[in-house]
């Protein structure tokens, strides 16, 4: 066997082998196929697409090509959650403690963000003292002693998607549904959970900017995640502007704490309480969706998702004043409005942009080795569907440095589009897919 | 401009910008794009093709990226020739001094063998003393004393297509008509001749294997020269079997002083004709083919191409007795049968075959580095049509290793395809493209 027949069938429109595609993650990662070759054959993916069987065998694939982690010490369900990425999703950080509360072990890991998207353990990382670069043994013995523990994911899940996706992304071949699809399900599967819940974003914020291609991406995931014997489901969600209120790391944690204490944002609520209704029933605590949707806005009225919260903010060595007081979590000095260009209804947002522009004031990494500033950030003002008048505030760009903040104004402004006709609000949840 | 969003709009079914091309083959020289880079383009290229713009953009850029040979103190007008590889094919020698015979400048560039096709300066090294590695000086001063002079290709010429080809030799992007296409044509341009004749071959024995790909090659390239300023006419060939007698360095010149005596096989001297009547038609020396091929077959029957071949030997040091006493060219030691494995007509050759068998006994090369054996080669006694009674021999092995070359017994047995119904002889001038 060798690459260039590799390369050569896939290029001509033929299934490779599984002994092709483990042939292919083997020696990628040993470093006996080059990456000139490897790009070629990306591209060759990216063009002729993979049928359900070859992407099943890459993820596999790849999901050997590091550590797997062994979870069984932790008793019941484990319902991993992962989400294509979006603007100022918080969601992880609210449905955790909300479905730990409830008694559904959550042993979650989580990445850090690239590009416009911010990450889940950067956010964490903005509460004071807050650790999330546990050792294996102390992140299972948090859920064993709590019910929940939150790390980064580890250096060795998947090395080959890791050393691909480097790839990917300066050879023009990160938007293929198989590529995608086996990647984010290669560390899923390494990270030892029983179960996958997805949450596929599509929109101007996301990933998938059409909603056809976030269904199939989604649709791949589950049969693969299912093949693979991990029961999966997928929720689709809108992410033409960003989800609640703010956007950036510590803006987003004190949101988190907000929606906890009942008082969040009707859109992230409605995601949180559908995902955390599904993660129930994957869980085996109750089929029923409404019920379940009940189950989970009932921890929020009652605050045993906010104490949960608090419990693995101790637990894992950070302030837990925060919950009492989120001030004492870092604060941005200025607060710069951006105003509406004209008068009317907010009819589309470019979520990306805003995304970007937290990014571009110091709130994300252009470079993996880029130092964030947690307190920066996105506020929100005005969404889809949303009256607006000529010079009124649309958004609030919360930044330390007032002159780079200064630079993304008309950025921002150019964002959104505002027009004279009503325009209905946008839908949420667009599609579950079992 | 960078390198990702060409490989993003080459891959989305964008036509290239001229400026896109030159940046890209500018920085891919310099080393400033890396091989990753490329090769995911070339795949893009590949399976999305180029238009003819594209590829004339791509052609000139590459054509730039080296020496640009200046042939103007050559009087008259300088036609290039150049055949897109075969078994067996000694055309260039034969023709070259057919024309220089009648007056048309013959200043010859020609490449070394790779794989399973030999090149003509590898042919020519062949002859005792013969230099074919001269200056650019005394190249043209040849061609202005004798009218005739060939050289083995400048290292500095289309350096970007050097680099590139390289580099598509191993990721499966060898195959593509836009690429082939602005390979060839870059280095004709840049060789400097004033009009170039094409030979593109077709079938077992070529890079082409299919008439439909070979014509569309053809005219492709014909395209192309005549855009770039530069006269082209194609003539596609029939290579579904060996041309003439001989595969095999000192064989083919000794087969080409034979073509050249009056003694060659139909095929080449068809082929030849054909090709020289071309010649002489774009130097200017008459539009009638018909007499053209007449005056061609007039100076091998009056022995004035012979001659000229002589003249150029000489001088270029080689030792010019050869063409009165060809056996002073090495001979292999050995001379081995291969057999018929059953009785009836040849119906098919696999060609490439043959020419990958004289490379096993060592009469080409596997890297660029290995050394020749010139004397080894391989005699074709049978070809399409002929009858064959099972047991009598249809090829010689001319080996110096014996235990090598019956190593090839059966593969070159098995290159046969032995019917028992009649089977028609091949054409050989399939197309001719202006």
């Amino acid at each position: 066997m060798n690459i260039n027949e590799i390369i050569k069938a896939k290029r001509d429109c033929q299934e490779l082998t599984t002994e092709q595609i483990e042939f292919f993650i083997k020696e990628y990662s040993y470093g006996n196929i080059a990456d000139y070759q490897a790009s070629s054959l990306l591209m060759a993916i990216y063009l002729n697409g993979m049928s359900e069987k070859e992407i099943l065998d890459l993820t596999i694939a790849m999901s050997k090509s590091g550590d797997i982690l062994d979870l069984s010490q932790i008793e019941g369900i484990k319902v991993d959650k992962h989400s294509t990425g979006g603007i100022g999703d918080k969601v992880t950080i609210v449905v955790m403690p909300l479905v730990a509360s409830l008694g559904v072990p959550v042993a979650k890991m989580s990445g850090r963000g690239l590009g416009y998207t911010q990450g889940t353990i950067d956010k964490l990382d903005s509460i004071p003292g807050f650790r999330t670069n546990l050792e294996l043994d102390e992140f299972i013995r948090n859920v064993r002693k709590i019910g929940i523990s939150l790390m980064g994911q580890s250096e060795n899940i998947a090395l080959a998607d890791k050393k691909l996706y480097a790839l990917r992304d300066v050879t023009g071949t990160v938007e293929s549904i198989p590529l995608i699809a086996s990647s984010v399900m290669s560390k899923k599967i390494a990270a030892g959970a029983d179960k996958i819940l997805l949450e596929v974003t599509c929109g101007s914020g996301a990933f998938m900017e059409t909603e056809i291609r976030a269904r199939k991406l989604a649709e791949t995931m589950v049969k693969i995640g299912n093949m693979a014997g991990k029961e999966t489901i997928a929720v689709v969600t809108n992410m033409n502007q960003p989800l609640g209120r703010f956007c950036g790391n510590a803006l987003e944690v004190k949101e988190a704490i907000d929606v906890l204490s009942g008082k969040g944002e009707p859109d992230v609520v409605e995601v949180c309480c559908v995902l955390g209704a599904y993660m129930l029933k994957m869980a085996g605590k109750g089929d029923n969706i409404v019920t379940n949707m009940r189950l989970i806005q009932n921890q929020i009225d009652n605050g045993e998702g906010l104490n949960k919260f608090k419990e693995l903010i101790q637990r894992q060595w950070g302030d837990s004043r925060v919950i009492d007081e989120p001030e004492m979590i870092t604060t941005a000095k200025y607060k710069i409005p951006v105003e509406a260009k004209a008068s009317g209804y907010v009819s589309a947002i470019e979520a990306k942009n805003i995304g970007q522009a937290v990014v571009n004031i110091g709130g994300g990494r252009f470079k993996k080795e880029d130092e964030i500033d947690y307190a920066v950030g996105i506020e929100v003002l005005k969404k889809i569907g949303d009256t607006v008048e000529k010079g009124e505030p649309i958004l609030y760009i919360h930044a330390n440095d007032e002159f780079k903040a200064k630079a993304q104004i008309s950025f921002l402004e150019n964002s959104y589009t505002i027009v004279p006709e009503k325009v209905e609000k946008i839908k949420e949840i667009l599609d579950i897919i079992e």
